[in-house]
Parts: structure tokens; C-alpha cells; sequence
């Protein structure tokens, strides 16, 4: 058992499974407890199926959404969602929510955080939500916020996948292989039953991703025969031992 | 004892202790061999000081220089180092001395190579080194070259410091600790007799890159104590089982 | 008569003139009815000649403002101006604001919008109507805001010339033949009595896109003799039929 | 029938198929010939399978890379493929071979040309690609080239898609819908033997592309229902009528 | 004596030593008066040291880091500091603490002006400081704001040293020679008490900046013999009589 | 009378006109001698209406051309131009081709170059102009090229205005104001027989960078009334005494 914990900040409710579903099972089935938090439901702008029934309101797709989350979650092996329902298209925190995000980053003290791109024309949350993991992160990182409590270190934070990487200027820099819980995130993503349009897509991602992954471990000669992968883009420089 | 090998591919014959002297000398440490290739000897355009002795000639300077490389290498522990003597100033490979070098690397089959940055206005010979590099990588990488050798898989390349960082467009995404061999690393500059002038200036390199090192492993929040470090920019992704 | 529509989002009421008055002459003359929204009048930041007259209130300068922009939008052959009057340097919305900004975007169902380049250091409120832009679009998308209305499809998002260019990193990837209603976009111009020094500074640049157009179009061999153009940046990609 | 021509210029002869074959077959089943430039056969670098054959040599590999190549062409309706055997990894053109490349542009007068991605550090021979097909397609505009000939107008330069486009800096402003062609397109994909591993890669891409497609023609409100798609990058400004 | 003022806007109340004391200390030894606005103590995020302290309280923190502030200005020749003490990590500004930074900058009617980089992952409140800055410039310039005071020129925005300004994305293209003054910015650093892990920093990187100096004016053949510089970068262009 | 000198490489035998004839003749009006190279005639890419004359030869072309830049040049005050004519479209320079520009840079020892833009998709001539001029600064900064010859400082090297800059990736950081000598410079360009459609374009040019002069010298708030100006990008940073 790790003692490693990591946190994901997903705009929306759904976010987290296309974009990190195969992190989160992989480090869940190794022992890292991965904390989620879904800063809204996509209740709005992310729910176009559901808007299409007859007789929907506002707290009905956001209970929709939220379940669809949490089988989600508990098929990729999560035992900690957070919802903050704070609204979408747009999202916005005042003060107040985002110390209640940072509140979530000490108490969680994770070794990475996984979060949205930093540019994205098409869905001003998504690049939303990365500025306010940076300005969370870095208020959990001073000693004089709610002196006392355990100060933050210096979490990576990786930018997980967007739709539409080339548009969004998002470059991934590492690849995980996602083989062994593949099967996990492809359940995880058919829970998704508001979205179905997007399952064989975001499969489709995978897939490719193996083979990004097997060209980058040695291809021909060598390479890892990676079946699936994920790709995450690095905001910080590591600090190793050995290259 | 690793089976691991690394390639250091230097523009002129001093590049390989100032940029990455740390590297070598504790990956050398740690059993993993390094082979460092010396294009040229720098010996047109790095040697002001040499030239500016009496009844200085062309072979003389290149003499001196490999002296000062192999005392440097010898001290960084290295056992390997090759002397491709190609001229500078500008450097040019032709086909034969990218065959060459092509030859190296499938002899070496290094884990990760080592070489300049992607872009340098003040010095043509760096950027033409990564260039020549990338290709070479390639080269060795395919079935077709020389069938029946063993086929390079997909090293990283790790693009070492440049003067004047931000004028050359190098953004380094991992930082290595180098404390534990950084008494090596100084005496290797210091067998550059003819380029006193950077003694200093790599030393407060290396201490700043120390305290980056330190902020980006946790700061005052659980940073590591490193006293010396050196940066790196890749060039490719990395594949990786874990966040 | 086409019932294509199209929407420019102007922050000053002078720079939907300057900036894409050919695009709006051309488009009207074809049959495509172009709204304009003003957000401000520019009447504190773009005004300096009005506020060296003797005795200048707020309330006069926007006034003059809104007449010159009427005057100019009915010389293009507009039929529909909106003022939102929100006030300039800076310029501001709020929540009700981008609401207001939002209904009439799906009101119009634009086939396009024309609005302000991503970077401005010398003008915040240019890029701040660039970012509110994409905002509104993406809310107008949501099957959720305002459940029952016609939700907007993907119109183009074309970014119109800056002032200095360069300094702005907009980059022009379509030019637009304005040759026929050059005229109307003159008188236009011409209409904006409290910015005279800068009538010919954007005749010269209308030419000299009229330049860049038949250089792009087959320049001295085949190249179609247009005399004037204007320049625009695409946010989103195009899906097309043939190349 | 039209009188258009277009030109794909392919560093190696596979690449044409991956990376346009759907804008091919398309244009050619609109009466556009396409005429096809291999410039290589990729017989040292992209055949690694038929090398792993017992008495495999360079030139049988050529034999079957270029009948692959022929029978490729053919289920995309080519008429005109031309092999110009320069020899790969690397690529090289002397003055000779830039020439009768020019020549060629000249014989067709294409509409737009196709051609590799501007970086690629995996693969040099694309980048050189492209960068020969600026300069042939400058020199086919001089007056004083082969003066009497029909010189060159300024047709667009498409980049196809690369293999791991993030790492290339590939963006795509433009996705043309092949969904009519898609079975041609996979035929052509079946005719490379020597690469198997790439064609569900491809078919993945094309879905994704197609969902790309969809999007940006309108998503769920109004957007064209295309099953498969190709995404290019274009180098030049387009001149238009409209926007 | 000259009639130039220049403005420092520092987003806490030591940055303004480390990132630009030397040019500070230089011009106010030729006659410039140099006023530094703090728009924060620093008092949350970097004061770590003070807070390791018992019984230490924000008053404690804001009242020892701005005597520090005051020692460190005297000790660069500054006669007029003045703190906003508007809160850290994050600070922010309202409409009203606009004004007020307005209010300073067309009284100060600086030649040049002094802030932080555009863009900081590691703390938001840099990057938002310049985002301010170009604001408040901007309404500075407007003739009707306020109209009857006397409306700010174009000075020069000068962007200060970053730490790690690779990752900041920071390129400086001017550096300023601080030799004859480089025992003032010593002085003031270390009335920096709470943060003496950077005194050795900061000296290092003066020291590495004078050899860029050297190098850039010339180096073996001609540069000046500075010991020890600042590096900036310009966000507007230069206007000059010659080259 | 100024010591100090200029050096203008011009890939084709017009470009010093329309780019940086402002320059070249507010220096020499202040007694700084600039050298102007010409590396090729644009005999074949740059004379198209030439070469739709009856009878034209290659020789005649060259002939033609050398005749206008010369009278160019002394209509600009430039007693030192040179013709390297190397060829045009493509233009090459051979180890032989570089010494002899190394040498004329050494024999002048510029202050400053002046040289075309970075980056060039419709003109590969002119980016590898820019290319070969770095290269050949430093060759000529090398103590060991030809020992004994004063070895070069570190002159600025000023990129000069390219045709459509947006495309071209250049961004001006310096204006200078040509007001004075703007008859000068529009004399030169009247010599330009061959090329008359680009007359108003580059006079429009002027007029706006005068333009561009004023707001960035104070605008409406002291900003100095230059007519005409040109602007510069600038590859090395700056080295000053001064903010």
C-alpha cells in the first residue's frame, strides 16, 4: 500500500472519466487514493440528451449527472467523489469556493493533480478550471493561509486529455500505459449513458495512445506492447536522481 | 552494475562538462557507461584564449583541446570519449561522418542521448548539432540501414543547458540533482584551462538550478536539500507506469 | 437574398468601422443581415478629441459617439446597431450582461462573428471582448441555458485587425475581396469625425490587403485584381467538401 | 468534369495513403486528377516487416513497396503516380532532383498541393519534405526558371496529418468530410501489407476526425453528419468572396 | 538632475529588490525618481519564514516585512515607497484599488515602468500583477477618465527578472549594467531577513546576467567589463532616431 | 562624422530598398557608411516584368537589376554597394560564398546588420539569408578564422520588414523615424522600374509605421509627429547604461 495520494479537478462531472479514467483505476488498483472533485455537473452546457426529455429541469440532469458520476467512480475503484455544484457555462468560484478547494488540497496533500488544459476556445470551463488549480495550488503552498495546518509541497500537475488536442495547444509529455485497467475505464465510461456518442471516440483515444506509447518505449525494438494509454501534458519540471 | 549506456553528442570538445558534467559523472557513478562524441574541438571558434598566444597554429589549439577533454572526461569518471575532429565554425557532417555517428549510436544503443538545444542565434554549430542528432537518431532506427545490426529503439534526447537559456528558446522539464558529484563536476571545469572565464558562471549555474531543484521536489514544504543540480529539456514524451 | 446572418461584437463603437466595415458592406449587399453590438461607446478611451472640446460631459461624448456609429453603420447598409453601453477602459460585463449578450446571439443565429484579436497589451478591453465572446458562444451552446430556445450550432469566430498586428500576434489566415463596397466603407470611415488621423492610416492598410489578396490568389500569374481587402484570423477550423 | 489538379508530395510511398488518401479519392471522384510524388520508396526506414524476411535487399524491397504503392493508388482512382526513388533516412534532393520536382509542378498547375508537416523530430525526412516543397513551389513562380514555361499562380499548401500530431505542432484548420470515399480510403489502407499495425490506427483517426467534423459544422445542433474525416493545416492565407 | 520618473509595481513587498533593485539604485543615482508601489506585504504566501515563528500574527508578518521593505528601499536611494496592503495569494484588485494604481501613475507620469512577467504558473499573483499593470496603463491614457488631469504618454513596460524564468516563458532583450551599483542591491537584499535562502540566488543570477552583458556588448573583442547586470523585457516597441 | 559603420545583406538586389532604404539613408545623412551586399540579383523570382519582354536574357536581367539598385543606392547616399550575384531562386552559398561575406563583415565591423526575417514560407531565399547571416557572424567572431584578422564584437542584427510580416512571424521591436530622408527613400524606390506595383504598397507602409511611431512616442499625449517610419525586429538583446 502506497501512501501517495492524488486529486483530480474536473470541470465537469464527466470530465474526469474521458480524460484520466485509466490514471485514476491504475493508481487506485496500486494503492494511490485518488480524490475527485467535480467542480460542477455539466448540468448545462454537457447534458444535451438529457435536455432533449420531456418535462427536465435543472435538478434533475444534475441528479442524472451525479449518479452517472458515481458509478463512474466506483467502477474505476474511487472511494472519494466530491461534488461542489457551482454551476456551469460558465463556472466561476468566488472566494469562498476556492477556499473550499483549497481546504480539498491540504486535506489531501497528493503527490499530482490532474486537471484541464490550459487553453480551450470551444469550452471556457475547461481552461477555467486549470487557472484555478494554479491559484489553489498556490494558495494551499503559503504558510500563512489558515496558519498551522500542513502546508502544501509542490504537486506536479498534469493536464490531462482535451477534445480536440491541436486546437487547444495541449502537447502531452508523458504516456501511461492503461492496459491492465482498460476494461475498468471502458465501464467507467459506459456509465456515461448521457453521452454515448463520445464511448467509442474516446476508446478510440486509447488505443492510439498505445500506440504512441509502444513507439515511445522502442517501437520495432523494444517498444512495450501496450494494448491502451493516456497522455498528460506536465506543468512543472521534474526533479529526479537518474535520467 | 546497470546495462544501461548513455550518449553525449558535444558541438565543440568543452560542451560536454559545462552542460552536462553533473549527468555524466553520476550516471558514471551509478555503473551506467557514457560515451561522449566530440564533433570538433571548438578549435576556430572557442579557443580565443589559445589564439591569442604567440605562434599559436591550428593543430597546436586542437592538441590543447583534446587535452583539456580528456583530463575532463577522466575526471568526470568517463571511459569512453571520441574525438570526431569535423572542424567548427561552422560544423558539417557530409553522409560519411553522419554514418559515422550513426555507427556510434547503434554501437552504444544508449538509453538516452545528450546534445544541444533546438535553437542558438550566437552559435550555428549548436543548433546544427541537434539537428544532426535527430537525423542520426532516425537513421539508426531503421531496418534498412546496414540490415543485420541491432536496430535502435526509441532513446529519449535530452537537450543539455545553452548560454543565455532564454535567447535559445530551451526550457528545461526535468532537473537532476547532481550534489552528490558536483566536486567532480567542478574539477572537471577546471581542466579547462582556456575558458577560466565560465569557471564561476557554471558554478552559479548549477547552485540555482540546486534551489530549482529544491522549490520543485516541495520547497520549504518537504523539498529536497540539493545543493547543485543540472536541467534538461526532452525532446520526446516518456512512457511510464505510474503518475 | 441568403438567410445566412452574421454578429459582430465591436468593444468601442468606432471598431467594427475600421476594423471589418468591408466585410459588413459586402455581406449586406449580398443579403446577409450583419448585426452590430457595441458593447461601450469608447467614450472615456477612445474619445480624445471630443474631450478637448470646451465643456465635454460623458453623456455628450456618447451621444457623438452613438451618432457617428449610427451614421457609419447605415453607410454600410446595417439595419441593426445595439448599444449595450457598458462602459470602457476598462470594459466590464457581468453576468447580466453576458446574458443580454447571449440572447442576442441566439436571436441571431449567426452563420459568423467578427470580433477582436485573443492579445492586446495596449488595449485590454479588445482581448477582454475576444475572451467574453467565446463565453457567450459556448453558454448559447448549452441545451441547458434557457431550456426551450433554439441552441446556436459552431459559428466560425473570425478575429478582425488590430492595431499593429505584430504586436498582437494576430495572423490573418483569410482575406476578403471588399473591392465593390470599398466606397461604403470610406464614407463609413469618414463618418467617424473625432478620429481623423486615422482615415487614411486604414485606407493604407485596405489597400495593402487588397495587395496581399492578389499576391495569395495567383499574385502576376493569375492572380485576381482586387483593390482592396481586409484581413481576418479564424478561431475554429473549417469543415469543407473539397479542398 | 473539372479542370482542377492537385499534387501530393510524399517523402515516402505509404505516406500518401495514412495521411490523404480520403482527399484523394475524393477529388478524384469529382473529376480533379491528382497526380502522386513518391520521393522515396521508404525502403530503408518504414519496412522494417519485409526486412525481417530471410534475403531481403534493397532492391526487392523497393519492388514491393512500390507495387503496394500502385495497388494503393489505384483504389483511390489515381491515374498518375510517380516514383522519383531518391532513397530515404535520409531523404536528400540535389539541384537535379529539385528540378524535376519544379518541372513537375509545372506540368500539373495544381490547385493546392499536399504535402508532410513542417517539424517532425521523429522523422527528418518529413520536415525536409515540406521545406522542399516552399522552396519547388517558389521556384516554379519565377519568371526567369525555364523562361517561356507557364509559371506557377499560388496555390495553397496543405499539411496532412502527421503521426502524433501534438509532437509535430500540427494543427488542422481545415476537416474535409471523406465519409463517401471511406471504403476506398481502408482499400487503399489493405494494400499495405508491410505495415499492418497502422491500419486500425488510421481507421481510429478517420472516426475521430469525423467526430471532429461534426463538431465544428455544428454538434448537436445542425452539424453534418460525416462518418470519417481528414484534418489539414494550411500554410498560406485564403483569399474569398465571403466569409 | 533629470525630469524621468519611473514606476515599480510589485506585486509583494520584496519583489521589487531581488527583480529590479539595481536598475532602481542606478536611476535614482542619476536623477530618476523611482517610485515602488507593493501592492501586497507578501504577508500569506511569502513570508514562510516569519510564520514558523510562535505567535505570529498577519499584523506581525505585514508590519516586519514592510520595515524590510522600507530598510531595503533606502538602502536602493528610493524616497517614495508606498504599500496598498491589498491581501496575497491571492491578491486582487477592485475597481477602487484600480484607480488608485491609475491615481499613482498619472502622477508619477513615468518615463518606464517596472513589473512582473505575463505569465507564472508557480504564482498568480505575478502574472496578475502585469495583467493590472497594462489595465491600469491603459486607463491612464484615456482622456476621459478624469478628464482635465494630465493623460499618461506610452511609457515603456519593462517586465523584471522571474525566478526560473524558463518556465515563465520570460526572454529578456535588454540587460542594464548595475556594476557601479551592485553594492546597494547587495545592501537591500539582505535587509531582506526572512528570506536569506535567496541572497545567494540573487547575487548568482546578477552575476551570470553581467556576463550576458559582456557577451552581448561584445565579449573577447570589445564588450564592456561589466561585473554584474539586470535583463528585462520590453512589452511595447522602441521609437529611436537611429540604430 | 560617426566611426561607426553598417552592413545590409540583401538576398535579392531590391530588398534594401523597400526595407531598410529609410534606414541606410538616415545613417549615412549622419556619417554612418553602410555596406550593402547584394547576394543576388532576383534575377530569375523578382523580375517578372522583365522577363515578359521580348528577348530577355539571364544577362540582360542581371544587367537591368544592377542598374536600378545602384541608382537606388546612391539615391539613398550609399557610396559601398557589392554584388555577390550567387543566384536567386534558389539562392546557395557555398563554403567560398560564406568566407566572402565573413570577410566583408570583418573589413567593415558593423555596429549593426541589417538582414531579412527568420521565417518565410512564400520566399525560402530570404529566411536562408537570414540564416547564413548568422552563421557567418559568428565564423567572423572566431578567433581562429584567419588569425590575425580583427575578430568581430557583437553587432546587433536588425531584421528588416518583410513582405506580409503576419505570415512571416515578425514582429517589430524597434521604429525608427525616417521623416527626414522618407523623399530619399521614395526616390530609391521610384528607381525600382521593374517593380512599380510595390511603389504605394511600401510608401502606404511607411505611412503607417509613421503611424505606429507616434502612439508608441506618447500617441496624443507627447508623442513626436513622424511622418514615416520603418520598424525592426531585433535578434540579440540590447546592452545599455539606461533604462
Amino acid at each position: 500500500m502506497s501512501d501517495r495520494r492524488a486529486l483530480v479537478i474536473s470541470a465537469h462531472s464527466a470530465d474526469f472519466v474521458w480524460r484520466c479514467g485509466g490514471a485514476i483505476a491504475l493508481h487506485q488498483a496500486r494503492g494511490v487514493e485518488v480524490t475527485v472533485v467535480c467542480l460542477s455537473y455539466g448540468e448545462r452546457g454537457e447534458s444535451a440528451k438529457l435536455w432533449k426529455q420531456e418535462g427536465m429541469t435543472l435538478e434533475k440532469v444534475k441528479a442524472a449527472r451525479e449518479e452517472e458520476a458515481r458509478n463512474a467512480a466506483a467502477a474505476l475503484g474511487v472511494r472519494d467523489i466530491r461534488f461542489f455544484d457551482l454551476g456551469d457555462y460558465p463556472l466561476e468560484l468566488d472566494r469562498a469556493a476556492k477556499d473550499r478547494l483549497v481546504d480539498v488540497i491540504r486535506e489531501v496533500q497528493p503527490a499530482f493533480i490532474l486537471t484541464h488544459s490550459k487553453y480551450d476556445p470551444y469550452n471556457t470551463d475547461h481552461m477555467y478550471a486549470c487557472e484555478v488549480t494554479l491559484e489553489c495550488r498556490m494558495i494551499a503552498q503559503a504558510w500563512g493561509h489558515n496558519p498551522g495546518e500542513k502546508v502544501l509541497g509542490a504537486p506536479q500537475v498534469y493536464l490531462f486529455e482535451p477534445h480536440q488536442t491541436e486546437q487547444m495547444g495541449w502537447k502531452p509529455d508523458v504516456f501511461l500505459d492503461i492496459s491492465e485497467v482498460w476494461d475498468r475505464k471502458r465501464a467507467a465510461i459506459e456509465c456515461m449513458q448521457g453521452q454515448e456518442h463520445l464511448w467509442d471516440y474516446y476508446t478510440n483515444v486509447a488505443e492510439n495512445r498505445g500506440n504512441h506509447f509502444r513507439r515511445n518505449s522502442g517501437g520495432q525494438s523494444g517498444g512495450r506492447n501496450a494494448t491502451h494509454a493516456e497522455g498528460f501534458q506536465s506543468i512543472f519540471p521534474r526533479t529526479v536522481d537518474e535520467l
